[in-house]
């Protein structure tokens, strides 16, 4: 009739239904085992506080064990017929235990049930990227360990300026991951708050216990005021995603450097060949593909808290659909955080170190400004020394110190590692 | 001679100057005091060591000390003729003391002085922010109690749906702000760590004594690794604006709420005229400017640490001058959310809220779902209760509930306020 | 053998490559007829110059049409063996061609064929888009028109202030379209220009025809440059998001109209049930999922081309592995704005607009202005009429005009609409 | 009285105005001239179509005459007493012409006052911008020419790669220029489109003639309906704020190659002392301050069309207070934006291009893809060749070619400027 809908009639609520599905039920599959711990502890609550009886509580709870039984084992799918995880385990129940099976959903609401999986889902990943950040951590200062001694050209304004190593390098990007750990212990405190009782975001007439429940879901505390744990959502997948950017700038500068010493130009570093790829033709190529989308995936997760947030700006409290889309954004942040922990964490430690480096006469100058403090040292005005040895250069008598005296903590001849070891352990 | 070149050559180095020089010296009158600061540990440092003699450090502190009253005066300007205030300051010292002024670069750098005064800014300004927050936080909590009683249709998807109170509302702004001040504190964290010392960014052969800096600037602890605390310039502007954009996202959505509340429609609260902007023709106008701009003013922090962050991406480790872009927006954003603070703190409790809102018609149906959930508690099935209800309302027989029994720990009846307030305390 | 490093030694290539390949072969399913399109104009050029011999030439290109017709009909797979489609059709190629199969990567390189298929898919995306836009401009014109009489309450600061009408409100939207247009045709001016035959980024030294492969593939011009087709990776897929994102805003906002009017307090519109979910206890309820996700869906695209800008931030000229990123979500962001478009096309037509609403006693002062005008019209100072308007308010004496009497050029009571049709026109 | 106000009474108007002010006074001082000019056509139209009397219309017209030539003469303030310009032109109309002065009010409104005087802002802002990307354009040309031998190494993945040159260098960012183009043109004519006449943002009763002030105003086409002209508010920001920000991309990616090539590792180019800072104790040192805040600058400006986007995010449609936020970073976007473009201009023809670079020991396989391809072009098979190749390289017998053989359209030998200059001459 209209011109503008030339599809066929009967398509058309599939159509809607498609659209408002969306990828809900993908995504779910990542949340499944937490619907079904929430679902759990909900029914076991629901019976200590008689709103079912005790059979009816056991009855759930097995239910939803199987369940979680077969999703383990891989014979669980999520039909077209079901819009996500939350009608199918609500439909699974009562096919399996009739009338009993509804009550699952007494005293709860779909938006609760989306909110507790969904920080149970957080907690848990920010745990496991956590301990991957230590590993991370342990690599990195194990490497600058190993490889203190090499000395490296520290660059300003990418221009050679001073003596910098190996050492020093690894284990700044070591320091940094405190920092990181810092932001996803911040995180896991957000995600950390029992939401469930808030049903759809104004909590019910019902008698529950939401104490117990927070307790048994292993909660350290609840989001006690209904209204701020709907609003909970958005901002905690937004804590949890600054986190992650924070943690992805990190290793994304690491891989930026790491392909810039790569090149030809700087040549400090090299891999083995089944990290980069190469060309018989070109014998001297070798490319850092895995560093590179290291890197632009550490740079793409910036731009998530934004995108977290900016779904739910100028929302008004309470509930509104355009959450939905908040899931595929944040389980995506997490799986590919993993994903390149993992990837570094393999990658990393087969990195191999050139040495001499500052020995090339384009590095000639670089411990001038220590000989000029040597100077200084001795007493020679600042004024003076530079004098002398702008002069010595510029008449070519300026000879480049052999070594290096850099000795103040968390310098190059004090890396303090024991030192940044402790204060990480203080975040664990 | 270029076509593209029209400007008078004698202007030319002027221009040059004109633009690397920015507005640093703008931003740097907000910094001054903590690179005096800085630079008084650092002189006091530099005696203890014995680089400069017990006799010059007394006069370079004093010297700094007198440079700062002059600031609190008001009559220190940082001239055209310098092009921040770090060469401001080594110019009076060395006008006022001679050689003896030049030696407060000892052991220094611009880098690690920038570092520290901007770090030194950021850890008093997220104190005095998170005091205000505390203070918002009480504001609400008292605006709950009392109006605890008085009861707000609560919304999902923009629709009417069930009871909400005041009391509700206005803690569960205040529980957001206990998250708020994770991050705040998470960002104190990470900027709680003496950077200085690493001179450029590779430390320097000098003996200084890093520790005995820490302690007089009173950092928790150091950024030990030379390279990593110059990394850090960035990384900790991002993790203070990350605190910022939480924050202002959580008050922009409380006057999101404010400004649709006012309107005409919804009408359940008002403002004193001093707060509102109306007219004598249209007397129902109450343009609520404060809020809207209170609002936006949240909404723009959220693309802060995105700026910040995306100034440095790709950036390879060492100092670039891209860095110096980094201090006008982190210094607004802090002026700005100190400053929506106050308004919000002298604004939020004038606000007169409306009673017996929910006696309008078109809020009639808002208590159903209490109603059928009484019919569950007193034991019909949900389905049977479900039809019972339904069919009620079809044939119009349905009479609202006059009360509501929301007795649940967070909900209407129990707004949990003591256990918000101990968790709060704990963040202190 | 390291801690951090647990997996088998066995799965590990597999694991570097599975990171590396991504989800190339997904997105590349999208891409494949516009490689084949490339490749086959490709394959033609270099039969003309002489660097394959006729035969071949046309063998090539009967393997290209052979391997579309299978992706049609759907029976053409990327195993999982290729890491993307191009290695995938020069396998096949050769497979049946032999030898020849391999010249088509005469005078190309991965790079360009990247590059020239990605911009003929986004030609022809944008362009389906355009014409989505068209179809929707309509539609809003034809409800303008429908409902021209109709009044609505205009707003300002979300308080009632002067009167509207549908008439308006839709056609506002539809002008807006033709700004979008605008974008979408700078968008496609952009991707209009042919980058085949740049190679890995700096030419070859093959005499290949690039003017006669742009004639082939039907784009305007070339991007003449190696290197800039090149660098064009990253700059047309934002510039194609920066249309996609002016336009999602444009629609977001519709939808916040909407779903503000479909609200209880406000209750301007309504929709069949079949574009609304409800509930049979609560029957006013009527929540609009579908425009909620349409409004997201808006919003999330205006991340878009920040994101695809800032994963090549900061590399330097030449080709990076990064740039694989960008082809997710750019595939992803057409995907979702056309099937945006299409629901919107469905649902918009059957809006139901209500009559008569600023009869309600809460827009009694509406008209106040209109009145002032006629005052002032009448020859009455403007100080004076407000004077009496404001009394005459105060006293209750005031009557709101029956009429309205909006005359210019874009007013309420005329709409411009044949001009706004006229404008659109010359932007086909 | 309350505990979180501890402010004097007294002040408390007071910062509630300063708050809803903020900058305001600033930003108008810039859009003084445009407000003035569009007053001026408001004022002609108003009296012929005898709204107000003919000579009214003169007296207006000369009394902003007046105000603009004190404006020019740098004599006129926006006294804190006024809270904009608008209300300070109405002031000194008033005072000087008595009630005649306040007429200029007629039909009109603080709304569209702004709309209209930040287009016509924008309009002339983007036509100079334009006019400068020319200049660059030619520039950038004129450096191609000259240094159109000089080689390069080109490089995919940072990796050394193949030859390119200073020629095809410059002149890639030339063609690049032509986009930047379009995208500002789409921009124009987004702006220039006539707002005045919208009012609050739904029209007036006066019988207003919006043809006339287009006319008057030069402006090509009106924005006809007016809610879509208020509508625009942020939208014609936003389409600026893109322009600028897809034209910052460029002069970015350009400074990261030069501060890439100025380093010691790569040494490609150099530029005057005065261009560049240094030290004489390390006399290698050449620190780009100058292309790293440009570099830092064209960052920046990717966050723009977002933050102007966000800002009107998900408000409704009508005036909100929000939008006042939007002049003060457009503003500054558009006045970096012109400065860095003059400081292009001034710098970029200083450039001083090396020579001889690919003799280099470490490019010595930079040649090695056109000696095969020199194989293939002779009939030799490619995998032929490509053994042949690979042998020789690894028995160290390979010989790079002397020269280089790039001929096809774009590349090396053929850089297509005459091509280039034709399309960027259509898009003036």
């Amino acid at each position: 009739m209209k011109l503008w809908n030339k599809q066929a009639l009967q398509s058309i609520d599939q159509k809607i239904e498609r659209f408002t599905v969306g990828q809900d039920r993908y995504w779910d599959m990542y949340l499944f085992p937490y619907d079904i711990q929430a679902s759990k502890a909900h029914a076991q609550m629901l019976g200590e506080v008689r709103l079912i009886s005790g059979e009816e509580s056991q009855l759930l709870q097995k239910g939803l064990d199987q369940l979680l039984a077969e999703y383990e084992e891989g014979t669980l799918v999520i039909e077209e017929s079901f819009e996500d995880m939350h009608s199918k385990i609500e439909f699974e129940l009562t096919e399996r235990l009739g009338e009993t099976g509804k009550k699952i959903h007494t005293a709860r609401s779909r938006n609760d049930q989306v909110l507790v999986a969904l920080q149970l889902y957080q907690k848990e990943s920010l745990l496991e990227i956590k301990s991957k950040v230590l590993q991370l951590f342990q690599c990195l200062l194990e490497l600058s360990e190993q490889h203190a001694q090499s000395l490296l050209p520290g660059y300003t304004h990418m221009q050679v300026a001073m003596p910098s190593s190996f050492g020093l390098w690894f284990s700044a990007y070591a320091e940094l991951l405190i920092d990181d750990t810092t932001m996803i212990n911040a995180a896991l405190d957000i995600t950390d708050q029992n939401p469930l009782g808030s049903a759809a975001g104004y909590g019910s007439s019902f008698p529950i216990d939401r104490m117990r429940t927070t307790e048994l879901l292993g909660f350290s505390t609840l989001k006690y005021n209904v209204v701020a744990a709907q609003l909970g959502r958005g901002r905690v997948e937004r804590s949890t995603a600054t986190a992650l950017s924070q943690l992805g700038s990190t290793w994304a500068k690491l891989c930026q450097d790491i392909c810039l010493y790569l090149s030809q130009d700087l040549d400090f570093i090299s891999f083995p060949e089944s990290l980069t790829t190469g060309s018989s033709i070109m014998p001297h190529k070798k490319n850092p593909d895995v560093f590179e989308l290291l890197r632009a995936k550490g740079n793409s997760l910036q731009q998530l808290p934004l995108l977290l947030g900016s779904i739910t700006q100028n929302l008004s409290s309470g509930y509104h659909r355009d959450l939905q889309l908040l899931k595929g954004p944040l389980i995506q942040g997490l799986l590919e955080s993993r994903e390149c922990l993992d990837i570094l964490l393999y990658a990393l430690p087969q990195i191999q170190v050139k040495e001499d480096l500052l020995k090339a006469e384009k590095y000639r100058f670089i411990f001038s400004v220590d000989t000029l403090n040597e100077l200084v040292k001795n007493g020679v005005s600042f004024r003076e020394a530079y004098q002398q040895m702008g002069q010595s250069i510029a008449e070519g008598r300026y000879q480049p110190k052999n070594g290096i005296d850099h000795q103040h903590l968390g310098s190059l001849g004090q890396l303090a590692l024991e030192e940044i070891r402790l204060k990480m352990k203080e975040k664990q």
